[in-house]
């Protein structure tokens, strides 16, 4: 069977035999995509001309109530998507739920959100800016939303979370969105818009997929458009270096590789709720998603004197966890995504080698449960532990994309601030830590250099939101290696989606031009 | 005589024989600036360690303080600015006043702005954000100064204003600035930074320059930097896809080409106040620094009816303005400021030709006043009309670096908006009408595809602040073509140097760290 595509308000199949979607658990094929033969410059045209003029006419407010109704038709469709999950991505129940409920709760967010912008169409930004010295010439900026489509080419990682986490800010813009999922699991990513289109919700080129090659689609941008990517540094680098991009000065936002941190301050010794807390989010975040996050904890940064033992406290952990096919009662870890992933991992972790000596697990030869190893994609988790510190060569640079972290020892705040800076932009760091003179020097020391900070404390417990859990009203991005984009934030993401401008001219003009518009401060309250 | 190089704290020489600035009226050669030999990382890694440390040190009031002492040193030599300008831009007083006047006013409205910020080191942006049930758990968005370096690659039209409007918003927000000037007019922007160093208003460091080529110095930026370019599109492209920019993921803010509007209402007909006052417009724009503004009106739109009567009046207004040597009284148009800039010119307005014919000058062997076309670089101002609407080949997309622009005539509205449009993205466009129903429906159409919209009639009339002029409180910028860079706007332009993160813990550690933060609020306000 091969996935249909919707592009120009209508499902297209892609020319020839189509690339096959395989289960990572058997190898068995499930689909087949294709993009071949299909017009993308016509499909671009469509969204803005059809698409974006629709949803422009709708208000916020109207567009927010959209997205709670796109909200219970995936609700009503979840296990078929749970199924979907574990058939092509592999996942554990827990895997599936990061992702589609993920994406649920992030839509419900936005259209909870979205109310609070009313019947407007545009949002006025500041107040009347004096210009002359009657109020005969004044200033007025606007948030205007873009006359073009929103680009999302996604991660294999979150099918269901990644389209809606992007899609919900730019439908609420007023910004119709075209997404290319990744090919090996974009399965998800298209059943969910063939079920939101069957519903009705969005008017036509409001929404757009296309599965397989991107093909010539990025020659058809232009200054009206956002590309929205998450993925590979290097496809990154290809996209900001695509001609039209560059000829349009196209608006880009990229989420890449990020060798994330989670530090123990000096007080999270074992026997406190910090060392505890810790080991637990380690564990949760090496073996959810079998490590598949781009938030997911890569290093791990411990006192000296503690590093040993947190070390033997996740291996302890780890070695309980079984790893294989997710359909059996009582496996907690599933495979990756595809053997290229595997292969990519295997590779990754052999680099860590060379800074690290393993702690656990990391085995090759690895058997995983109900599963033959031959056709099946799985990664042991590992655990390594390197005392180079900043001399280490690949272990603040390798995004090993699976269950792998490496425990490092810190002798005192300074070479700790230098290591976690090493990394070079990243999208999180936890920390455990009571110790409030501790923090409250350490997090502005890295904060320039991450997305978000989690702290947890024996206080807070288990009531955190999780190290590797992207809340849709906080920030998701990171400079530097991380890409340098910015997500979420709750409605601070719809600026990406509008342009700024000012208008000069006669305060009746200006009342004119403003009246109905919302205050854009409502983003950032 | 060689320029100096201000890096590492230290005046530094170039090596070699270096590159000859010239005057150019005379073509006589002025002074001399080489980039040979010097140590560009050295100059960054001091910029952010000495120059970015001390900047952090202080307060947003007191950093605002500082932009006010730069703001008198640059008036107490002004004079200096005036002549420097005039030998090496061959400005008019007027011109010169234009670059050295804006960029004192700017710096004095930033230094006033500044205040409202106080004592703060950081902004917080928003409010709390719920995580938990209760408050243990909450999250708070900041925006952190940047550590890294605002690096400028400037324009050769605005040696003044082109390097103060960047560094006022960059300095205020405690990030260092390392200005490199374009080669041709780098003496006053040299000078200037010169004195300001003298004047030891700034700690080591917050300053550099560099005159002559750029050479390695992209090499040395990382994720903690900020670029800001001014200039053609094709080095814009260059800047965009070198690869530290690519892969640390660097910050670009681009200001290229913009073919900019003027628009005529249908109501601007001739006897019209509103039609007077785009006369005036235009030839101001067509004529003031000879046109050699990114903001300068290349296109003038005219309701068919109207668009010969309007070409004549602005043809009749040129022909009584002197072009020539701007040391001999009455004349009112300088030089371009280079031979490869009037040649450059030449070439353009060639291609306009062929879309277009000539009302009035653009004479290639037009012979300036007191000044020899041998050796000099006028361009006699031009004015051509162009018939063809959408299907121009050149008239929407060639922008012609000089006194030069093109009247097209529009059948209505639909049209107008398609051709206005039809420049790819621009830094703004003026609209003279008193015709509220078409204003607030022609507005909207455009406004996406510009970063200002100034719109004058007659109950305005004079007390505009000008089609071309930037105003601190205002944005500067514009989409695609025009490079999709955010300038000014007052301290909303903060923004570009500071990162955005978001801490996520309990209530009393988020008190502590927002303790003395200013509310990012301000910025928009």
């Amino acid at each position: 069977m091969k996935l249909n595509n919707h592009l120009c308000g209508q499902w297209l199949q892609g020319a020839g035999e189509g690339v096959p979607l395989l289960d990572p658990v058997s190898g068995e094929e499930l689909v087949r995509v294709s993009s071949e033969g299909l017009d993308l410059g016509a499909a671009m045209a469509y969204a803005r001309d059809q698409g974006g003029s629709a949803l422009r006419a709708m208000s916020y407010e109207q567009r927010a109530a959209c997205l709670g109704q796109i909200a219970e038709v995936l609700s009503a469709n979840r296990e078929a998507y749970f199924d979907i999950s574990l058939r092509n991505s592999g996942s554990t129940a827990a895997d599936a739920g990061f992702d589609v409920d993920g994406a649920i709760f992030t839509l419900k967010t936005y259209a909870r959100a979205g109310k609070v912008l009313g019947a407007a169409r545009q949002l006025k930004d500041g107040g009347r800016v004096a210009l002359a010295k009657t109020d005969v010439f004044q200033g007025q900026h606007f948030l205007t939303p873009l006359q073009g489509v929103a680009v999302f080419i996604n991660a294999f990682n979150f099918p269901a979370w990644g389209l809606w986490e992007k899609a919900a800010p730019a439908l609420l813009s007023g910004v119709p969105v075209l997404v290319k999922p990744a090919t090996p699991t974009a399965w998800l990513t298209q059943r969910m818009v063939e079920d939101v289109v069957a519903a009705g919700i969005l008017p036509p080129g409001a929404i757009s997929i296309v599965c397989g090659g991107a093909r010539d689609l990025l020659d058809h941008v232009d200054a009206r458009d956002v590309v929205s990517f998450t993925g590979s540094a290097d496809t990154a680098a290809r996209i900001r270096n695509h001609p039209a991009v560059v000829a349009h000065s196209v608006r880009v936002n990229v989420e890449a590789d990020s060798v994330n941190s989670a530090v123990l301050g000096p007080d999270a010794v074992p026997g406190t709720a910090e060392f505890d807390l810790a080991v637990k989010e380690v564990v949760r975040e090496l073996t959810i998603k079998s490590g598949q996050k781009c938030t997911a904890i890569r290093r791990i940064f411990a006192p000296a004197a503690v590093a040993t033992a947190l070390a033997d406290a996740v291996a302890a952990r780890l070695s309980g966890m079984t790893v294989g096919n997710p359909r059996t009662e009582g496996v907690r870890v599933g495979p990756l995504v595809s053997r290229a992933q595997q292969a990519a991992a295997l590779e990754g972790l052999a680099k860590l080698k060379l800074d690290a000596r393993l702690v656990f697990g990391g085995d090759p030869d690895f058997v995983p449960v109900d599963a033959d190893p031959a056709v099946s994609a799985f990664v042991q988790p590992a655990l390594l532990f390197c005392d180079k510190g900043l001399d280490a060569q690949y272990v603040h640079d390798v995004e090993v994309f699976g269950p792998v972290a490496t425990v490092l020892p810190y002798a005192d705040p300074a070479a700790l601030v230098a290591m976690v800076r090493r990394g070079g932009g990243s999208l999180v760091a936890s920390v455990y830590s009571a110790d409030a003179a501790f923090l409250c020097e350490f997090i502005p020391a890295i904060a320039d250099m991450h997305g978000r900070v989690m702290v947890v404390d024996g206080v807070i417990g288990n009531q955190h939101t999780g190290h590797g859990n992207v809340m849709p009203t906080c920030l998701h991005g990171g400079p530097g290696r991380a890409g340098g984009g910015e997500e979420l934030g709750g409605l601070r993401a719809l600026a990406m989606y509008h342009r700024r401008h000012v208008v000069q001219g006669g305060s009746s003009l200006l009342d004119a031009l403003c009246e109905g518009a919302a205050d854009a401060a409502l983003l950032g309250a």
